[in-house]
């Protein structure tokens, strides 16, 4: 037995001798991103050994020369073979973009799904869940009343329950015999009834567990999943948890995800990381939370942009990329649980929020459905940040949608620093307009790890407005200040905190190439909204209400998304920011069957513009790439608030 | 490279060195009997070295060391290291009892199942698939036409086949995109109506292929398993197989197989063993027979007694055989091909023909069925001879059924000699009274390897009828002839066939035990008959009509069987042999939804006869345990006969 400490942390356990490092620090309950599980194939298990030395197993080119004679090594790669003292490198930890589950139940969100019910009750829809629990107490068989197990089932739900066709599947077959007798003949059926007298049994349980009964929702983006659990008769949020999309490392937006699905096993690959590494790691810990077990999950609803759709199913997505943009399905069939590996009940029907097309997909329905806007009598326009910038305009009449290739700068993606807007990251900076010291509002209690698209939005304001860029988002090179600095190739950055200040491992800065980056996925935005309602014939006046939705960050700054030009210069007060709409519109399809059909007829109604076809939509993007914008007289609140610098 | 020489088929194929004999057998297409699959623990594939040597890569307890001197060595546990001369023997090469895979399609199977069909019309039944396939030409999509491949499909379906509502399950949804466009939109449905409008689409063809459907046909029995192969818009048979059940290494009864069920891995292992090591061969067997792809079939209908539906489901069984006796299901529940891991289309939905108690199953409910006993006015007995003999007495009014532990007897089970009624098995017996020489007919054209069910009935009547057994089954020790001889411990046996007559390894012969066997299997169907006619008020003068059913053999000799005390000695004109119904049931359920219906009307109706629960069935049994009875008188042509001797 070896003694192994761990750094930052200062944890130590006792391993046996051959333990590789990976099982060992998973062992010791210390978070480590590992997307290739081991096969030293990713490099992201990086530790540095400060004492002792370990034993090389394998060979591999995901670590360097010199990152080796640093005293690097990959954990996976690893044995124990002495005492030693290992240091966890913040970016293994994987709290910048990666892995680390989020899974603190806040207020806000209570909150939010709370006003997500209140909504649906508003609308006289009714908020029941379509699942069912009922204790039931069979007659023990005997040598007159010998009929099979199955038979003497059916007969006592169709005489107490009233139905008359009873289905199941042979995966329920096959426990019945032993669970009914464990259970003394009395036990709690899960079914779902399908209406003129048919349901369908999905799971049973010895005793009285009609009390227990459970869902969860899922928001698949393309960078970030999140995941809530929910009691079905209550509505109530009991635990949730959300992490980065483990298909990250196959690529940061759809296309390049889509590319991967058709090398060879890359379906595979992507099926697996979004469902076995990141859908029920998530579920897991809410489970552990929550103490609800997997059995006792017998409703799910999903939501994603088309692609994520396509990959979470496992259905080829290639023609999804190419002209004219075709997707395999928009609604999904009838699916099990079983079928796709998601560890809730296995006989758990899969609800995955049907899509408009190719790049309009289920969490812009979703979001759509949760914002309200399909009963609006006024014009509301609703965007969607994420790595896709979805735009929806219109009201209980119509609905037309677009969507536009942000890039996952909003979530932090295509950023030096970047992360997504969880612990450790930036989400509000101001800079002293003297001194061009930014101050920094961080989520959660600790330092900083890295900045969220909320905090960039006020970053890329905040310089241009100190004038720290110019409004091509170029650094001013005459500043007087070590926060702004050049490399050898002339590329600026500025520092928004010294490695000194915070005890960090490195420098948290934007460079020029990020601040570009972000520049572009804010145009794009602004252009699709341009163009949008250009093609209605309408303008910026036409809109009644702005709702943002999308994980961006726990607020956004309203104003300065004005200022740097991504949202459209309106009355303020018509603008609201929504969150992640999308897991709330998942939460409301899962808690009734009304909202199930809302969506659906949403889904039905919407239109679908194809940006790339609308004239003009090009040069929009061109001059939208500036700060707020080439022609600052679409922006007369900027303008003003430049003419009194 | 290395020769390897078969005997005695003189066969030689070259090797690499170091594959093993097991691996070699079967690229060399040599039948081989390998039950546990190179484990080293089963000792079927023993083979003869006569030349050369190989090396013993694995020890095994499954060999004896005299064996070993001998020269014998197992093929799994042997590798090739130089030119080596083998021999398959006999019992490895599987022919007496295993899997070895009959597959001619005879004129008469075909009969028979022309002769199901016309019952089936004579009856007003339709005779129609339920599975439609149909070729449609989508519409190719454009930038103005470009709704998902799965709302093409759909809205073609709708439009041209007039369904409204449409369904499919994920794995073909998996398939769809690259399939339509590599069909260039012109594919065939293969899909299952389900009335008001609806449709599943189980299956997606590229081009035409209308003209190619295909179902199959399973009786799944205790000791053979039968398959038959079928077009389903002719009905006509275009292949046929059958083999052992290779659950047979687990128990040669459904009892022992119960027990084996209960223990670690049990069930798993003969689930296993009657899918893949059994049904999927034949399947593949009739495959290439027929030139038929498994995909192209998309119909399966099976039956098999209660415990063998349980095995075949993976359903735990145990309470089948303890009071009171308790199936989990009678009817099963609805059931995907690719749920069981059965090669045919993997969407193909299965179905299990229902049983009417734990002793009473779906073979019977199928074998009536075929029988035409349904629709009859006068009384017919139907009695299905296989491991478990089951009785059903009535007609088109009502139905009696009960079940007698038989054994394997009638299948060849238990018996030293005994074999499944396949090709070298004497299925017909006479004996010359004065020399005590037996003339025996076997099935195809080679030398006789064991005897079957009718060979046996022939046997034990003419050994009767010539004295060389008495009315116990005891041998004649007077007899002057080498074929009657005695053991150290005074068991007697019969030889049939000396070795030097027939070229063989060994002398084919019947014991006293043998005898023994045989007598408790006929008695138990003897007095099942007479207590199930007594529990009605009835006797044998109240049968109109005797259907005998089950594999025992091509031909079933009536009088001998009467003889014998199997069957009641009532006017011979009355009695047929029908043969496999269990299987005709099936065709008659996968070609017609009438038979279908036909058939869960009966399971519904039969009544099941408990016999241990019946007064005065054990006196019965046991003074049945006799040639032919205790009681000759209740056999007077035999006791004419014996008169007349």
């Amino acid at each position: 037995m070896y003694k192994v400490r761990f750094l930052p942390m200062e944890k130590e356990i006792d391993v046996l001798e051959g333990e590789t490092l990976l099982e060992v620090i998973r062992k010791a309950g210390i978070f480590i991103d590992s997307p290739c599980n081991g096969n030293g194939t990713c490099g992201k298990c990086k530790v540095k050994v400060l004492e002792g030395k370990v034993y090389n197993s394998k060979a591999s080119k995901a670590i360097t020369d010199e990152e080796i004679e640093e005293g690097y090594v990959l954990a996976c790669c690893s044995k124990v073979i002495q005492d030693i003292t290992i240091r966890i490198p913040q970016e293994s930890s994987s709290a910048m973009y990666g892995m680390k589950i989020e899974s603190l139940v806040g207020s806000k969100k209570r909150e939010i799904l709370k006003r997500a019910k209140d909504q649906v009750l508003n609308y006289g829809m009714e908020f029941v869940t379509y699942v069912r629990k009922d204790y039931i107490e069979l007659s023990i068989p005997n040598k007159h009343d010998n009929i099979s197990d199955v038979e003497r089932l059916k007969r006592h739900v169709r005489k107490t329950l009233g139905y008359t066709q009873i289905y199941f599947r042979l995966p329920l077959l096959r426990r019945i015999p032993q669970l009914i007798r464990e259970a003394d003949y009395k036990v709690t059926i899960t079914h779902i009834p399908r209406g003129m007298g048919k349901t369908t049994i999905i799971n049973m349980e010895i005793g009285d567990k009609t009390s227990r009964l459970f869902g969860v929702a899922i928001d698949i983006g393309t960078t970030s999943v999140s995941t809530c659990l929910v009691d079905l008769y209550s509505g109530e949020l009991i635990a949730e948890a959300s992490s980065g999309n483990a298909q990250m490392k196959y690529g940061a937006d759809v296309i390049n995800r889509i590319i991967y699905s058709t090398k060879i096993n890359g379906m595979e690959k992507l099926n697996h990381a979004i469902i076995n590494e990141t859908i029920n790691p998530l579920l897991y810990k809410m489970y552990q939370d929550a103490k609800v077990s997997r059995d006792e999950v017998v409703s799910l609803v999903a939501a994603g942009n088309t692609t994520m759709s396509h990959l979470f199913l496992g259905v080829y997505a290639n023609f999804l990329r190419m002209e004219p943009f075709i997707p395999a399905f928009v609604k999904a069939p009838f699916i099990k649980a079983s079928e796709l590996g998601i560890e809730v009940n296995p006989e758990t029907f899969i609800y995955l929020a049907p899509s408009v097309a190719s790049y309009v997909g289920g969490d812009i329905t979703a979001g759509v459905l949760a914002s309200g806007l399909w009963t609006s009598d006024e014009n509301v326009l609703f965007i969607d940040l994420g790595t896709n910038g979805e735009i929806v305009f219109g009201n209980k009449d119509y609905m037309m949608s677009c969507a536009c290739s942000a890039g996952p700068a909003f979530e932090g993606g295509e950023i030096s620093c970047g992360m997504r807007a969880t612990n450790g990251a930036i989400e509000k900076v101001t800079i002293d307009k003297t001194t061009y010291k930014p101050t920094l509002k961080i989520i959660g209690e600790g330092n900083p790890i890295g900045i969220c698209g909320s905090g960039i939005i006020d970053l890329i304001c905040e310089m241009m407005l100190t004038g720290v860029i110019n409004r091509k988002g170029r650094l001013n090179k005459d500043l007087n200040t070590d926060r702004v600095r050049f490399d050898e190739n002339g590329i600026g950055e500025y520092v928004l905190a010294f490695k000194e200040e915070y005890n960090l491992e490195k420098d948290i800065y934007i460079t020029e190439v990020d601040i570009d980056n972000f520049i572009r996925a804010k145009a794009a935005i602004y252009s699709g909204v341009t163009t949008l309602l250009t093609s209605l014939g309408m303008d910026f006046t036409n809109i009644d209400k702005l709702l943002i939705a999308g994980g961006i960050g726990n607020s956004l700054n309203i104003e300065n998304s004005i200022m740097i030009g991504m949202l459209p210069d309106i009355d303020r007060s018509k603008i609201a920011y929504i969150g992640n709409s999308s897991l709330m519109g998942c939460y409301l399809t899962m808690m009734s069957e009304d909202a199930r059909r809302k969506l659906e007829e949403i889904a039905n109604q919407m239109t679908y513009v194809e940006l790339s076809l609308e004239p003009g939509y090009m040069d929009e993007f061109v001059s939208a790439c500036f700060l707020p914008h080439t022609d600052i007289n679409k922006f007369p609140s900027v303008r003003e608030r430049f003419e009194k610098l």
